[in-house]
C-alpha cells in the first residue's frame, strides 16, 4: 500500500475530554475549531451544521455519548438515564442521516454490555466507529483508485473528503488514494445552491496540495466535450437494493451528461448507505430545502409569483452508473444484478 | 396580435446626447442607471458587464459610435479616424456575440453613406438598429408562441429578456408572448456564475406578474424527469450555418439533459445572430471569463494548486435543437438543413 495520511484534514478532533468541531460554515475564509464538552453542546454543532456529511455526523454524535458518560457517571446515580436523555437529544439533531442513528444505536449497545467503566467503554466504542471509518474509507479509496489506472482526469460533486467522513472521504477519498499513486487532474463542481465543492471540497484538496479547478456545474457538459475527463466520481446517501442512488441534486444531471460523452461514473460510499430493503431508487424520498437558499431576500415582495424548486437530491439509476465502491468490493455495471451480493461479502 | 407592452423594462435609455445603461451587476436589489457620454464608457460599461445579452451590448456599442461621432465631429478634422479608434475599441469589449461586430458594421457603414450630417447619421442608424431589435422581438415572441400551443411548462436559462435587447426579449419575449396567450409554467436556472437567471430573468417576470420558479442549474435534469416542462427555451449569441449554437454555459448540458427527456429546445434569435460565414459551431471562439467570478478570494494563497475553468458559453450542435425562431422565420430540426435558408427571406 502507498503511503497513507489520512488526518491532513480533520473535522472532528477527540481530545479525551472534549470534542474539537471545524466550523465547516466558515470554510475557506477561516479555519474555526469550536470545542465542546457535553452532549448539548455536539447536538448543536451537528444542527447547525458546523459538521456536515453522513459518517462525520454519526461519529459526532458517538462522541457526544462519550462525554454525557463523563458528565453524568461520576456525578450521579442516575447517570444512565441523563446519558439516554442525552441519546434521545442527539438523536433529534438531523433527521435525515442514517448514520447518526446507527451509531448512536452502537453506543447504546456498548454501555448496555459494560457495567465497570462506562466512562472508557463509550470512549472506546467512539473511537471504533471513527477509526472504522477511516479503515474503510482507505479501503475503498484503493479499490476506486484500482478502477483510475491510466486516467488523466476526473470530475467530482459536492464534497465527501475528510470533511464529511472520520478522515480521508468516500469519492474524495478514491480521488487521494489514486492521486498518491500518479497525479490526475481533479475537477471539482461548486454544487450549488450550498457549493460544498468550492468551500469544502476545494480547500481540502488544497491542504493536500492536490491541484483542483473549480467549474460551474453546468459546466460539467463543456467540460466532458473536451475530453478532459474519463470518469465522475460522487459519493450516496441512499443506494438502493438494484444500485439506484440517491446523492446530492445534480448527480442525475452528470450522470446523464457522462453516458452521452463516454464518460464513466462510479459511485463510493461505505455498505451502511445500501438500503438492503428498498427495492429500486423509485420510492427514495427526495427532501426539498427552503426557496431562501435560492432566492435573495429582495423577491420576498412577489409572493405568489416568485418561487423556488430546491431538491437537494436526486436519483441516479443504476444504468448510469458503472460502479458502486464498498468496503466490502466493488459491484461493476450494478444494473445487471444490483448490489445485493455485497450483503454478505467480507 | 395580443397586446404588447415591450418597454416594461429597459436595459438602455437614449437621451439624444448620453447613453443610459441599467447597472444589471447590481439587479434585483438596486436599480441603478449609469449615464455615458463617450465611446469609452459605453465600452466599460459592455466589458463591465452593466449590460450584457447580445443583442442589447449590439445596440450599446451603436450608440457608443453615436456619441463617439458627437464627441469628435466638431472638435477634429481627423474625426472620421478618432472614431474607427472607438468602432475598435468597442469591438474588443466583448469576444463571442456575433450582434455587436453587426451593428458596428452597420453604424460604419451608415457613417461611410453620409458626409453632410454624420451625426445624425449616426443617431438614426443607432436609433433604427434598437427600434428593429424589438420590432424582431415582438415577432419572434408570435412565432415561437407558435410552437408553444398547449405546452404547460418550459425551462430557460440566463437571461434573454428585455434586458438583453432592445425590449420584450428573445428567448423570454417567446416566454412574454406565449404567457399573454395563456397561462404557462416557466422556470428559470439562476445561470451561474453571474446569476443572470436569478437575478435578471426573475426579476424582469415579476415585473410584469409573470409567475417564475427558480431552479438551480444542477437541478434541471431532475425537473425534467417530473415531466414539468415539454421545451427548454433559450436564446444564442452565434448561430453558425448549419444551426449549431453558441449560448450562455450551461446550454449544451440542458439540450443533453433536455434529449434523454423528450423536451424540445427552442432557440431564439434575431437573424443578426446568425454567422453565415462560419460553417459549423467548431471555429466559435468561447471566452474565458476569470477564475475570480468562481474562486473566493482567500484562495489566492494556492496559486498552482487552486484553479478555475469559466467559459462563459458554450456551443450546443444542431441535432439537439428542435427549432430555431427568428423574425424571418422558423426552422424546424435546423439538423437537416441548417439555417441558410434565412439568409434571404424576408
Amino acid at each position: 500500500m502507498t503511503e497513507q495520511n489520512p488526518l491532513t484534514v480533520q473535522a472532528l478532533q477527540w481530545t479525551g475530554t472534549s470534542l474539537k468541531v471545524l466550523d465547516q460554515r466558515k470554510l475557506p475564509e477561516h479555519i474555526i475549531y469550536d470545542e465542546y464538552t457535553d452532549a448539548a453542546g455536539v447536538t448543536e454543532a451537528i444542527a447547525s451544521m458546523r459538521v456536515r456529511g453522513a459518517p462525520a455526523i454519526g461519529i459526532a454524535a458517538a462522541y457526544g455519548v462519550v462525554l454525557s458518560v463523563i458528565e453524568h457517571y461520576t456525578s450521579s446515580s442516575h447517570w444512565r438515564q441523563q446519558v439516554n436523555a442525552d441519546v434521545e437529544m442527539l438523536a433529534q439533531s438531523r433527521p435525515t442521516a442514517v448514520n447518526l442513528f446507527w451509531a448512536l444505536a452502537q453506543m447504546t449497545d456498548a454501555l448496555d454490555h459494560e457495567h465497570d467503566n462506562p466512562v472508557a467503554a463509550a470512549q472506546s466504542c467512539a473511537e471504533k466507529i471513527h477509526a472504522d471509518d477511516i479503515v474503510a474509507n482507505l479501503a475503498m479509496g484503493e479499490l476506486g483508485a484500482d478502477l483510475l489506472r491510466g486516467v488523466k482526469g476526473v470530475l467530482t460533486h459536492c464534497n465527501t473528503g475528510a470533511l464529511a467522513t472520520g478522515g480521508h472521504g468516500t469519492a474524495l477519498g478514491v480521488i487521494r488514494s489514486s492521486y498518491r499513486r500518479n497525479p490526475i487532474n481533479v475537477y471539482a463542481g461548486e454544487t450549488r445552491p450550498w457549493l460544498q465543492g468550492v468551500r469544502l471540497t476545494v480547500w481540502e484538496l488544497a491542504q493536500d496540495n492536490i491541484p483542483v479547478t473549480l467549474i460551474a456545474d453546468s459546466a460539467a457538459a463543456w467540460l466532458m466535450k473536451t475530453g478532459a475527463v474519463e470518469w465522475v466520481i460522487v459519493g450516496a446517501d441512499r443506494i438502493a437494493a438494484n444500485g439506484d442512488t440517491a446523492n446530492k441534486i445534480g448527480t442525475y444531471s452528470l450522470a446523464v451528461l457522462a453516458k452521452r460523452h463516454g464518460v464513466k461514473v462510479m459511485v463510493v460510499a461505505p455498505t451502511t448507505t445500501i438500503d438492503w430493503n428498498m427495492a429500486t431508487g423509485e420510492h427514495i424520498e427526495i427532501e426539498q430545502r427552503q426557496q431562501s437558499e435560492l432566492l435573495p431576500e429582495c423577491y420576498n415582495q412577489y409572493q405568489g409569483v416568485v418561487s423556488a424548486w430546491n431538491p437537494v437530491f436526486d436519483v441516479t439509476p443504476a444504468e448510469l452508473i458503472d460502479a458502486i465502491v464498498t468496503e466490502r468490493g466493488v459491484v461493476l455495471n450494478p444494473a445487471a444484478h444490483g448490489v445485493g451480493g455485497l450483503k454478505h461479502a467480507v
